[in-house]
């Protein structure tokens, strides 16, 4: 079953302790599409500028996305230069240009319009909403979101969260969104927003979900993981895992999200071990399962 | 079995942003004991002043603490006034007296020195050592640590490290001791210090347990708590549902560690739902076993 995704595909420059990384391929809906090509197909709806270098769309086509909404606009694509901190908790945007990116307004293919799973990558609200409009019965919508559209677009942000299924954001963005400092109140007041499923991805330290019928909330940590050369893309690689392999399953049942928060939590683990999608491009499915028995294998506690 | 203990008995006043409460029981050894005491006998290593109150030690030992090693001095009890951030993720100590602690020079009864399991509490590596010395021939040995131990007394605790079996230290004490930022690199670093178990706790993002079997790491999340009045102890009572239950067991093997971290997690999770003691001094085993059995159907993923 094939998984749609609406979002930025860009030229990124990263610096971190660990070295730098100049106009590599980034975007949200890239990160999202590398990792959720492992579970089946991915149908990526998105904008770049005549500099876009045919070989990152040769890279995204390699591994099965199907680019068919990929739109190549005169003018220069979406760039992001940011540098992290010493410790990678921190990040500072050094510059950023949204270029054909900033009038973007997506076009979902006609023949693509019945897609069931859906992921409305980081953007404005009412864009996301726009893309919305165009599907016919989407079974599953995970939205993310940013402080941005949080403290620009709060009320096109609230009318949007009964819209969609699940919604992802990360402890500032949930404290921000509902002023609650305590994250457990934070995630289950979002659940009051609309959505029925809030996931919070607190980063090094994994994630929490909660649900209409599970409100205690269902911790599920973060693959220990020491290589930390580069976090950019670790969120929409998250979203790429959870996503497809729930797409593959064909179940959005606790289980299947629990399963598919796990899968979220291994690609992410494998993004973060090299610069922009260095680590996914050359990933194998065999890696993803080895890791991700061992993983669960840990976190085991019988009952 | 017994579990020993060796640690402060104190008289704490706590400001949170939900109340405050003063000179109620406090201590390392006290929060220890009141969790630890769910699972069999303890055994009370420790010194108060004339002010204590003859109802907290009462408190104590209805619960089954046995204090033979509890020593009442001249002088006043150790004494500490903390306050808690709005957010409650950071405190600062307003006072703190010492008093008859300063001089504590902990005495083993010669009838407990076969004691198995051994908690030493937060204490200057010289003085724990000194309590390891009058042990005969313990078989588990959990050591606790903060920032100003590993500040002015660097060269006793490394020695200290490899004598114990296991030790526990949030990620800040870790990542000071190590000079690592990442928290596995920085647990694992500890490891090669000595102890064959190394327990990092991140406070409301769960635990990190490594060993020299499972280098991976073991993740343990926390239970997902939304009512925090006051987080003080949390730290030792996770430390005495830890202990007390792996001594319960019999067994240190990796199983048993586990088990025993959940359990630690879900004391320390009733520890800060009230000031000092009061929560869990009115704690039920049934309570502990239901809410034990809720977190772990919420953690569980099938392989």
């Amino acid at each position: 079953m094939s998984v749609l995704v609406v979002g930025s595909v860009a030229l990124d420059s990263i610096e971190t302790p660990h070295g730098q990384a100049m106009d590599v391929v980034g975007g949200s809906a890239t990160h999202f599409s590398m990792a959720a090509a492992f579970f089946g197909g991915v149908r990526l709806v998105g904008v770049v500028g005549q500099d876009f270098p045919e070989r990152h769309v040769r890279l995204l086509s390699e591994r099965g996305v199907d680019l068919g909404g990929l739109v190549r606009q005169d003018g220069r694509s979406f760039r992001w230069h940011g540098r992290y901190s010493a410790d990678m908790n921190s990040r500072e945007t050094i510059s950023v240009e949204l270029n054909v990116f900033e009038d973007f307004q997506p076009q979902v293919p006609a023949d693509w319009r019945d897609s069931r799973y859906v992921f409305l990558a980081n953007g404005s609200p009412v864009t996301q909403a726009s893309v919305l409009d165009q599907m016919e019965a989407p079974e599953f919508v995970l939205l993310d979101s940013m402080n941005l559209w949080i403290e620009t677009q709060r009320s096109a942000l609230l009318e949007l969260l009964p819209r969609v299924d699940a919604v992802l954001l990360n402890d500032e963005e949930a404290r921000l969104l509902t002023e609650e400092d305590n994250l457990v109140r934070a995630g289950r007041e979002v659940l009051s927003l609309g959505p029925r499923l809030v996931i919070l991805k607190k980063g090094e330290h994994g994630a929490l979900v909660f649900g209409r019928d599970h409100e205690l909330g269902v911790p599920v940590p973060a693959f220990p993981q020491e290589e930390v050369r580069d976090p950019t893309g670790a969120g929409d690689s998250f979203a790429g895992g959870l996503l497809a392999s729930m797409a593959r399953r064909g179940s959005v049942d606790l289980d299947a999200i629990k399963q598919g928060v796990v899968y979220g939590t291994i690609l992410a683990s494998f993004n973060v071990e090299d610069f922009g999608v260095n680590r996914v491009s050359r990933l194998s499915m065999d890696e993803i399962e080895d890791r991700r028995r061992r993983f669960l294998q840990a976190v085991h506690v019988a009952l």
